[in-house]
């Protein structure tokens, strides 16, 4: 039996979240270090996922590094919050933004690899469309490869999970699904390279995400990372992880655990309304219970099912798990 | 022949727009006086839909009123931007938040009046939950009640126009849907209370806004304001109206026109990544033609068309009206 | 403590079911009197809903129902499978068919009556539009309540219970939603006239099931009936109940025995690929823990949780329900 | 300036259809040579596309052909509808029905060749699953890549075009969207592979038709066969094309004139309660319309729009082409 795989959280769950109505926020913003600080209070959660917004947070993230009792998961270069990328990243239309946007990642790629961690996570927000007739879908498609093979070049030893998403902060993404990344991937061939599985936008593109997991080994593609949350599926609510699409995680964590997948599990939670340290204590019960639950699954039982294709089978195996037989 | 209704313009589309990645905002915050400035040089709109932030700001506004090239559309008290109302404005489990939303209204009813003004925009965004288990829905929805019940009754000549919407910036609201709000309405029964028929927020709800028209009609509320914009429909987003539901915007108009709608045509855009006087311009351009268009309809086989419940002929008509016969 | 409701499930749900692809069915049909043997088998479920197909059809229930061991729930008439009602039932163009519809509904009513039931559960799945233009939505309202109103004052000991969905079988329903029966409810002060809230049609309306409940208690409506299934809510997926939404039914459920529903619980599932008794005995599990979860929860820390509108006291009251605390 | 593609029409558009609710059909049937003599009547269209149900039926299919006033624009097997596959074709977990599934396909692809036709419409209807642990993800992958490389291989003068869809009849596929069809033809390597692109299905997974014709190419595949109609993105309502989403239309057929798409435009709807004919003429006036404006975009102004990412040059644009400068 493989063990849990470890919990990480991104950091900047600590400060204060906004939206586009509520823009001062909704509680008070933190430090870098105060961030720290509450990360360190969590319970059996040592590592964090770091949104590189600028060179100076990086230095006091590094500094608090440093002290070794937290674990760096990953890196993810700012390349969809600051305004000079609102028309895209790899596709901007001005080869400047382009340039800084490549520059960035590899500037991430090296802070990762000095830190012990061998992932950046890039998720091209801004590299979409709002209006019908807004861009020539090819020419930004072959500059979103140029610009992410440049980077996977830039150094092997570093992973480039790429990140997709249906919509927001644009209508349309243009990578909007496991299925988009995966043939891009295929069309690259870069061994450095994998996929981020959000559960909250695999719900959303209407994907079970144990099926999104179970189609990146399908082709070849292993080096996963995950960020974990939970929504009603329109938008991208980020909430605690179980709470509207407990079943979903069931079947998530028995193909991560039949995959023997071995990376981190992410909180990425948008506490707008609650406290993060609570919100994330209270995701990280979730998903212990039902991470012991998949455990205590018999493999060749369950694997007896999924070959039947048999919807009562599925039925009675889920109720069975949740509520014992 | 009735006449086109005048065009209204949010006033605070014309400083920076936020979301909840890029906090900053898409590009530089202008001042109230700089908005209105703004505004002025608009062709064919002189009227303004006002979000009243703080007192400070109504002053400001009042300032500019009295210059007296702008009217006064409708002033929407915020209730969902202050993070004081993040758990809920009418439903707010503390009474002196809901105090304090109520007192708002008040006041935007008092300040309406004294501007010539009769509508006060009432848009509980917070009015909402998140999780399940999370809202006593009979407790909420006799406050709802309760809060509304006291501002129409405050001054019964400046009506309450409510405005309706699905999720966002909560994952659910109470007051979500057209029929949602005209439920409540019955159950309350005060003459100045009417409906917002958000066109985006229509379209999140799966109904065509034509028919929000006709249904608010057909349950006697005949008080309606309006807030134009289009979207894809799965978030809120705001775009040029007609770039996307072109065909909609002609049945919607239809509507108005078929039951004499005398009030404003809001343009109620947010465009993140435009400048907003060009993309109201733009709005305007689109709703000109296709008001034009509606005028142009033969109202008598238009009704016979409607008569019929004929697939064909519905497409016939669109068809002509768009490209002509 | 109030006890469980009664199980019924529909009746025809144990004869083939077929979809626009497989027209000829994906298992073999049975005769009404199998479709009873098949019920008769059932583990306690010893209550039927009958879609009223035709005159003879209601011989067969009838001398069915005679036997005495299974009891009547509720009659469906059917004015949407019969082509003679696709151009809609009450709002057909036809004046003859409005007739047949309302004729077919009172003689369900004494049919119901006659056989110890007080519910015909009426749902207009024909009464919608599929194009822009092909519909005066006035004059289908007005033709909707005309006939709703004439049905209910055929006799007053039999409730209508009125079905909402928001589309299928045509694109858009008049009656999408729960507030929009709501609505129409007040508009008419009938008595015997109530709502029927099926699980899957509320989710395709993005509202919460146990939302809707309440929110019928709210507008004075207590006559409800209760469709239970599952889907992924882009559909009417009519699937086991529990096996996506589980904690919805905790929701749900807890807020009807709040509010004390004395009626049935009606599985109305759509077993395509399923063996039907197989199906229904797999919900009945279901229903049967979940509902045990219920009534163990504590009524004053629920409603302590409820009026706090706390999203982390939410999350651990769900995880504490359905995995102990 | 390349001339329109050619138009084709699904053969069976003709007959009645049936759905789960109205099971006997919303018309009368008709026999396969009263659907061709339909088509017959038809102007500007003398191509069809076949299902091929039963081996019978392609013998009167073959007889109509041989008459030679008709073409054959693409033959799809039917692995859908006949209730043998309701677990599934290329994955059914009957090696059995598997074969049958693989053997159907090539006697289409030998029945293509022989009525000089070089496609072959695969559409997976009944591939994917209903309940979460219903499906080995790996396992059916496997077998839909296997079952696929032999249809391909059995020979390379036919073409297969594989057709996406979101969900329905199941409530997921296994191709779900345009790049997920795209992954799969990337690992098989296949030439003689191609994407069908039907409108409302790429709605349904809330993609711009005109981004998956680009994203084809993008990946070189440009073997495309396209399905139109039009739908509210909910469900495949398979209405008549333009009458929803009109600028979308625009959009994708400047992407095929873009790409000089020589194949056929096959009309797929559904039309349950209008004449067949009617709705296909009415979607050949529809077409022909927006075509002919597409035609008339000067190509370096549309580029160099696209080149900029201009939210309100797009919008410009399409108002323009819509109603004129």
């Amino acid at each position: 039996m493989i063990s849990k795989p470890a919990y990480s959280v991104f950091l900047n769950m600590f400060t204060t979240r906004a939206d586009r109505f509520c823009t001062t926020g909704y509680s008070s913003a933190r430090s870098i270090s105060q961030q720290f600080d509450l990360v360190r209070k969590l319970e059996n959660i040592s590592a964090v996922d770091v949104v590189a917004f600028s060179d100076e947070d990086l230095q006091v993230v590094s500094k608090e590094l440093a002290r070794g009792d937290i674990q760096l998961a990953s890196v993810l270069p700012d390349i969809t919050c600051d305004p000079i990328y609102q028309h895209g990243a790899f596709t901007a239309p001005d080869p400047r933004i382009r340039r800084k946007a490549i520059e960035k990642v590899c500037r991430c790629m090296d802070f990762a690899a000095a830190h012990g961690c061998n992932s950046v996570t890039i998720w091209p927000g801004q590299d979409g469309y709002d209006y019908l007739f807004q861009s020539n879908y090819l020419e930004v498609y072959s500059m979103l490869q140029a610009g992410l093979e440049e980077c996977a070049s830039y150094r092997g030893d570093v992973t480039l999970h790429i990140e997709y998403k249906p919509y927001e902060p644009r209508t349309h993404s243009y990578l909007d699904s496991c299925t988009s990344v995966l043939a891009l991937l295929q069309s690259m061939g870069k061994e450095n390279m994998g996929v981020v599985i959000d559960f909250g936008h695999t719900l959303m593109s209407n994907r079970s995400p144990a099926e999104a997991v179970a189609l990146c080994h399908a082709h070849g593609v292993d080096r996963l990372h995950l960020h974990l949350n939970d929504s009603y599926a329109h938008m991208d609510d980020d909430l605690i992880p179980g709470t509207t699409h407990t079943l979903y995680y069931l079947e998530f964590f028995y193909w991560l655990r039949h995959l023997g997948y071995k990376g981190f599990i992410t909180f990425d939670q948008f506490p707008y309304r609650e406290d993060a340290v609570e919100a994330v204590t209270e995701a990280r019960r979730w998903l212990d219970i039902l991470w012991d639950r998949v455990t205590r699954m018999d493999e060749e039982e369950v694997q007896a099912i999924l070959r039947r294709r048999d919807g009562i089978a599925a039925s009675r195996l889920m109720r069975d798990v949740l509520f014992g037989a």
